[in-house]
């Protein structure tokens, strides 16, 4: 049996084999298209904020590749989930179903809508949530009065459920619509991993009443701060404009906002760089799909570790490479984290459970041993496009 | 007398004297620094996002203009204000006293802790909160319990007053300073209008508790889209970073976040734009007060208008430069507005006042007399900075 030494050693050089041993952060931006041409049009013109064609092209071009009907561009991926969930009818003293396994500002959107987090499993082919157990742990703990999902131990409606298509991996959509469908739940997917990702042929943020991206600067593409909203429907998606937008009424002069709105806008400038790169998806996500592909033949000959692979019936937009430990080699972890950081090699352990920080101790929880499980066993590993052919980029 | 009409020309023809004929919006940025320098040094470095050394370096010279100990940037005003009223100690339930003639986002920010909003009086001279008025109407209507204001009639905590300096002219401050003071209110002054504006030659934003500033597009200078948050206390202005990037502990790979956190944080590519335009805010203000000074030149031979001037002991940014119709004419306000924007001279009335919006007409409110004449009367004019002096810029 191999020390944690031997393993991480192992793990480090392998990585390495694939990438070289030039330090590498986990995930980053890269900008060989019109980026510059755009941003200096911004300049030029003088349009950098709230006016300009680059909020209104970038919605139209997302809405293109994703072939969602509308398409907002807001100021990040948060911002979108909280208006996602706003509209969805998402009230104070709600409870909204959401995956232990993310990142917190899955559950901080929820708390925006003055709603409680209820964390529910995940699986351990897609690491997004467990439809059947869902479906079990509901039954039990929930009734449907005047058509809505009540919790009965907590007396709250259970209005929405938010599935994560984790690292980019789609969460299997079937299951889940038929779950939200059978016990009145509103689904929302957070999208903010997976552009580029299909499920069963249909973009990933596209199944769901809304769908929301985010393109952070550790996305596949970015727009330095920035994300979107993705609906099939024309008066939700007005009203998704609306709101995003102070609320405001056309108006040549005058100042009438009629509802409580947001200021989150996309500037003109995050956008025009979110054009450029958007150009430069395809070719990202070739590259990203060459990695992994060479990742996973070099992981192939360690027999303690995986390398997550994109589920049947989907394409993935491997945003982040995953590693898989095996139970055997799981006490390795934090030593393969120290190894390979300590080598330049930048990697990173899943996100703590949600569940676990102090700010969603008190909230409603099912049973979450795989979540549990998986925390202990995944690592992150670098993912940046450019990193094998870099002369493609 | 005049008729609508020939008030209507007159303004139109008097601003048109001082500008010239060409089309002009109410506010326009201006690049003619380093803004392509540095978002270039941005895209050749790879970072446009939330790692990269403009938002410090931001942040520092934002702090240095101000003479504030810190500030942090944030993606907008709105968001500043929201964390600036949240670590205040704004809770759900209470109530916070804000001028019913301000910008929407004033109430909006107050709306999403939770609380709401209280419309108190603005004056006529700076435009801003009376405190004196407001001083007699919280002896009439509220209590000290626990050392807490509580308003009598509806039995809430009054937690916070938070003046605006309106269209960059500096409200009285030391009046509402002994005002907090006196009745146990936390003052928060929302700044977003005038970054350069001095209230006894002390910068705006740096009086009261906090104090947040607006970037946007139509502002003195811009990032795009943009806030900060100022304030004169080291552990304030911590927990400001802290929960405005996700309330995320520092640790090399583990994410742990200890309290419900925001992605307000500003992107890089932003700072960069604010690095560049804060360089030649100088300028900017010095180009402004010889607009005004033309433009104040030109109106002294209307007797039925006068142009906003700033209050003794302040020297204001003159961000939106500011017609106040004498009762005679104020019937002739539309017709001036349609009359202008008609002939290419973009204008606009102040705002609707907030109370008399749908989403505020059942907040608590004083009389608001004088806020109700001054809708009547006030019309901002084309205020950017490169009108009269092209070749300066």
């Amino acid at each position: 049996m191999l020390s944690d030494l031997e393993v991480s050693n192992l793990i480090t050089k392998t990585i390495q084999d694939v990438i070289g041993k030039s330090p590498v952060i986990l995930h980053e931006p890269k900008f060989v298209g019109n980026e510059w041409v755009y941003l200096k049009e911004c300049l030029d013109t003088g349009f950098v904020s709230s006016v300009g064609k680059f909020v209104d092209r970038f919605e139209f071009e997302l809405a293109s590749y994703t072939k969602s009907k509308y398409a907002i561009a807001v100021v990040n991926g948060t911002s979108a989930l909280h208006i996602a969930l706003i509209l969805s009818g998402v009230k104070p003293g709600d409870e909204v179903l959401i995956p232990s396994l993310s990142f917190v500002a899955t559950a901080n959107a929820v708390t925006y809508c003055g709603a409680i987090p209820h964390f529910v499993e995940s699986e351990s082919v897609h690491l997004g949530l467990d439809a059947l157990k869902i479906r079990d742990y509901l039954k039990s703990i929930s009734e449907k009065k005047s058509g809505q999902l009540v919790n009965r131990n907590t007396g709250r409606v259970i209005r929405a459920i938010v599935p994560m298509h984790t690292f980019g991996h789609p969460v299997q959509l079937d299951e889940l619509l038929k779950l939200a469908k059978d016990f009145s739940l509103i689904l929302v997917e957070d999208a903010a991993e997976s552009l580029g990702s299909y499920y069963d042929g249909k973009h990933t943020g596209t199944f769901g009443l809304f769908g929301t991206l985010s393109f952070n600067g550790n996305k596949t593409i970015t727009t330095g701060g920035g994300g979107a909203i993705l609906t099939q429907d024309e008066s939700l998606a007005k009203h998704a404009k609306h709101i995003t937008t102070t609320a405001k009424l056309a108006h040549r002069w005058d100042y009438v906002h009629d509802e409580i709105g947001y200021n989150y806008r996309m500037p003109n400038i995050n956008a025009a760089l979110g054009c450029a790169q958007l150009e430069n998806l395809p070719m990202f996500l070739e590259s990203k799909r060459k990695l992994f592909s060479k990742y996973k033949a070099a992981f192939s000959s360690l027999e303690f570790v995986s390398i997550l692979e994109e589920p049947k019936n989907c394409s993935s937009n491997y945003w982040l490479q995953t590693l898989c430990l095996s139970d055997s080699v799981e006490s390795a972890r934090d030593s393969i984290l120290e190894n390979t950081n300590a080598n330049g090699v930048m990697t990173r352990p899943c996100w703590r459970l949600l569940h676990s920080l102090a700010p969603f101790q008190n909230s409603p929880k099912m049973d979450l041993a795989v979540a549990e499980s998986l925390e202990k066993k995944l690592i992150n590993i670098p993912s940046s496009s450019f990193l094998i052919n870099p002369s493609n980029l």
